[in-house]
């Protein structure tokens, strides 16, 4: 007995396609549809789904679980749409790299389904189902998150199921996820961001630079590579988090500058060292 | 007949050991001499080098190309001494990623050796010659200095000597290489360290900030593991560009938070982008 009878996806894209991908090899659903803007035809061809509804809302009515995976803002304006419209005991998740605005959105909704929030944080360069692969949440994290109004069961299901593709979850509240994609994700890409804009302010040719630039250059900006819409996106959903801590980054690299300026020699070394100590322990394997 | 007939290296690290190796792969140096403050008879029965003479300044006096891998600041020491003793015609390097003062303190010096900077870019989280391999210099960049005092035939066979070791060698005055380097290396580096910084402030647990940590906010801070010591001399010997590029970026990241606070939609969105087609730019195999 499969974990799921009818599994709908909103949005083949990479992650939609990924988990489609890994419910089939796990076999978790006895079936999977998804609804997306493009024809899904060649997805049902290479065997990611089984089927296409016309209709989120009307294919939201037959499925038990549900996985939304479309851009924060299509999030906000579907998760109430397609709760409303769910089965009871219904499961409907989503895997928005923000939380706080669609929790609210979707906890507004009234309707029979149980919604509860995820975030795995799984991706590549490449984007669309077509780069899609069953094992694209091996060894992630996947934040799930809970507020008050969260059903239990659906939460301890919802842990399973991401657990069963190979992520390790990580339980806290919207608001706690929030401050903490901005500090580990949201600030470090702006930043990276920062830096190119640095760059081009210098005014070099680029094929110049791009003999000049090492590996550390290149793996520090490697993040700035990402979509401008998506992460603006990002940005409107987590505003003050993300603004409130640039603004902190900014005053640590003037004083990292004063420091370079004025501070007695050994100084800036053990405050480097300091960085670099919990630098390490933020890779795999430490400790 | 090789390149060289007495080769002498200051510093038998990383650098200076896997250009030992580079040497002895391609056939450049009849003998490799190599100088350390630590007893290098096992690098010779490895093979690297063919002895360590007693002291730096005495060997100077036979080599005819002479290679100072050491820390900047010690290297600032050294060159002059070097230089001082060295053979008519002998051609002298560093391989200092700083080079306004460097430079100046060799050319301070007086002598009959042909001093010539050099900043490979080249390097590994590993250090000390056990670390060393013959080709950490294929497939990257090396700096080479030149200003008016600089000996056009010297700076030509030492362009020659890295690109024999598989460098691709940029000759250019050691204030552009430093403001060259502020902006690609040791901005991003401090950066790194700053958004560590930014991460401790949190109070978060290290364990748990580990789980949570991604692959882009690895790649983003992987360069602030390096040692606080050798960034400290970095930072003292480059210390106008470093401090004035660090405010630049802090005034950027301001200005991001101010986007993010109140840009009209699809602005900030136009800026990212911007910003990621120039880093796109600057990946190998671009264009």
């Amino acid at each position: 007995m499969p974990e799921f009878d009818r599994v709908l996806i909103g949005g083949l894209g990479l992650l939609g396609g990924s988990a489609a991908l890994a419910i089939r090899r796990h076999g978790l659903a006895r079936e999977i549809a998804a609804c997306g803007r493009r024809d899904l035809t060649p997805a049902i061809d290479a065997g990611l789904i089984d089927r296409q509804p016309h209709s989120l809302e009307e294919a939201a009515r037959e499925a038990d679980f549900i996985i939304l995976a479309t851009p924060v803002e299509v999030l906000r304006r579907q998760l109430p749409r397609v709760i409303e419209r769910a089965r009871p005991g219904a499961i409907i998740t989503d895997v928005g790299s923000t939380k706080s605005l669609l929790v609210e959105a979707a906890e507004a909704a009234t309707g029979p389904g149980r919604f509860v929030g995820s975030h795995p944080m799984a991706g590549s360069h490449r984007t669309g189902w077509e780069a899609a692969t069953p094992t694209l949440f091996e060894g992630t994290t996947t934040y799930v998150t809970v507020t008050s109004r969260t059903d239990p069961d659906a939460a301890a299901r919802l842990c399973r199921f991401w657990e069963q593709l190979g992520s390790r979850t990580v339980v806290t509240d919207p608001a706690h996820h929030d401050a903490l994609c901005a500090l580990l994700s949201h600030v470090p890409h702006l930043t990276a961001s920062a830096l190119v804009e640095l760059i081009a302010q210098a005014g070099e040719d680029p094929a110049f630079l791009r003999v000049l630039a090492g590996s550390g250059l290149r793996d520090t900006t490697r993040v700035a590579l990402g979509s401008g819409a998506i992460w603006e996106e990002i940005c409107t959903h987590n505003r003050e988090e993300i603004a409130t801590r640039l603004e902190a980054t900014a005053g640590i690299l003037r004083s990292l500058a004063g420091d370079i300026r004025r501070a007695p020699p050994g100084a800036l070394a053990e405050r480097l060292d300091r960085a670099a100590a919990l630098r390490a322990r933020l890779d795999r394997g430490a400790e």
